[in-house]
């Protein structure tokens, strides 16, 4: 899915949301869990659901390895469920992967060949080699952390490098290594106030930016200090549209709550003037 | 398997051996090709050529990955191979993991509780929180990257950060979250020069030093700069073992010289008096 079709999708929806199928299976609702493949048909229903409110699905690998090989093949089932029905939605798996370069090269085979992956989250610590090999694929995106949402984003993230904090550098240093139409930055809502800087290195990239919902991000900050004039944004929200609801009606429960954030981001991209293309 | 029972089978051994599986299902000799699972059945004739030179052992999660849940089979099938069979042996993951808090405890669960991994390779980058999670789990090791083998550690790791170097700060924070008991990291060999750097921010703990054979680290050079009274080094060879030989007798090839350098880390440990205990 191209930087194009990414924009065309937020204008025809009228949303920037992708939702987070952080699946944890001890929160699924008791009636599926008879089925052959609980995960899955929770999924399932999930996206059928919010499929209409949002531009991106993220899955976070660690809720499926956890389950070993069954895991992986509900992460598969899932992606593909996307990919045949909703060819139009952006797809994220969030690995957080990185190595040296050859067996980076075996991750971007795990995600973007044998499962049907447009996009990959990326820990930078490694530096070039370790990111490159994702940008080698057509029509694929690298989604590379730079400041997170978590409090230990503090421990080396917004460390003072020669000038500028460490997630500056990555944002600045992997700029050389890909472009706008391939390259994404992971930057979480609990640090809005540091959007601005983010803008300032990175001022063309879209940036995913999760800690919206549970983690306490708010979304009109986000949007005010991160947007540009193609969007630029994926807001992301897991457990809050996810585990809206609990009962046999869970998933009515997601798509209302998705439809709150759609509606939020429909008045803002107005605001922002960014529907016409 | 806790610190004392490394140390001991160290010394027993005589070696400070850690062989890589990264299993590429390419490069498997042609006779294994058409056995139930490659993979394992490669990775159980490599095993057992090669256990008595070794004190661990090292899959690469990307190699399993790549071939999506059948992968994940050959990973648990080996791991569980190497637990029921050679059970004085470290079992680690490379699988450079980190995430939120609560996304760090469900790989946790994948691969101390799902898979019988004694030791995770985690990345930084997040923080305490993102590793913290690892560290929680009894008898198990978190081992944190610090300076890493490939040419793009140069882009972050030896940034400096106030008067000292990134992985620095990070082999320093690191050990307010853990202790030489649970805690080790990655240093590539390729990077010797810095062991002494790395010795005086951490004195005691455990290193897992990959990059010798087909990286081109010197055995000599990290044991000289790196060991400590207690050996403290695990020193990774993967592809100049398991892929030593590619003929039907490839397992034979390993073997040899896998028994090559347990001959010289026996004689380093000799020369540095550390097989008394």
């Amino acid at each position: 899915m191209d930087y194009n079709s990414l924009i065309q999708a937020i204008r025809k929806k009228q949303s920037f949301l992708c939702v987070g199928l952080d699946t944890d299976i001890d929160k699924i609702p008791a009636h599926l869990k008879t089925s052959a493949d609980p995960v899955f048909a929770f999924n399932k229903a999930i996206i059928d659901a919010t499929a209409k409110y949002t531009v991106a699905y993220k899955p976070n690998t660690a809720f499926y390895e956890c389950l070993g090989a069954e895991g992986w093949k509900s992460l598969q089932k899932t992606a593909e469920y996307i990919k045949r029905n909703y060819p139009g939605i952006l797809l994220i798996a969030d690995a957080k992967r990185g190595d040296i370069g050859n067996t980076s090269a075996m991750y971007a085979k795990a995600f973007f060949e044998h499962m049907p992956f447009d996009a990959l989250t990326v820990a930078p610590y490694m530096g070039s080699d370790s990111v490159s090999p994702f940008l080698g694929f057509s029509g694929k995106w690298t989604v590379v952390l730079a400041l997170t949402s978590n409090p230990g984003s503090a421990d080396f993230q917004t460390l003072d490098c020669g000038g500028s904090k460490l997630f500056e550098k990555v944002l600045r240093r992997a700029q050389a290594w890909g472009s706008k139409e391939n390259l994404m930055f992971v930057i979480g809502a609990t640090r809005a106030d540091m959007l601005a800087e983010v803008r300032k290195a990175a001022p063309g990239n879209f940036l995913l930016v999760p800690g919206i919902g549970a983690q306490g991000g708010s979304l009109e900050e986000v949007a005010a200090c991160g947007m540009t004039k193609d969007c630029g944004l994926l807001v992301n929200s897991s457990r809050a549209i996810i585990y809206a609801g609990d009962g046999p009606s869970f998933d009515t429960a997601a798509g209302q709550e998705a439809k709150k954030l759609q509606a939020a981001m429909q008045a803002i991209l107005k605001e922002m003037d960014i529907l016409q293309g």
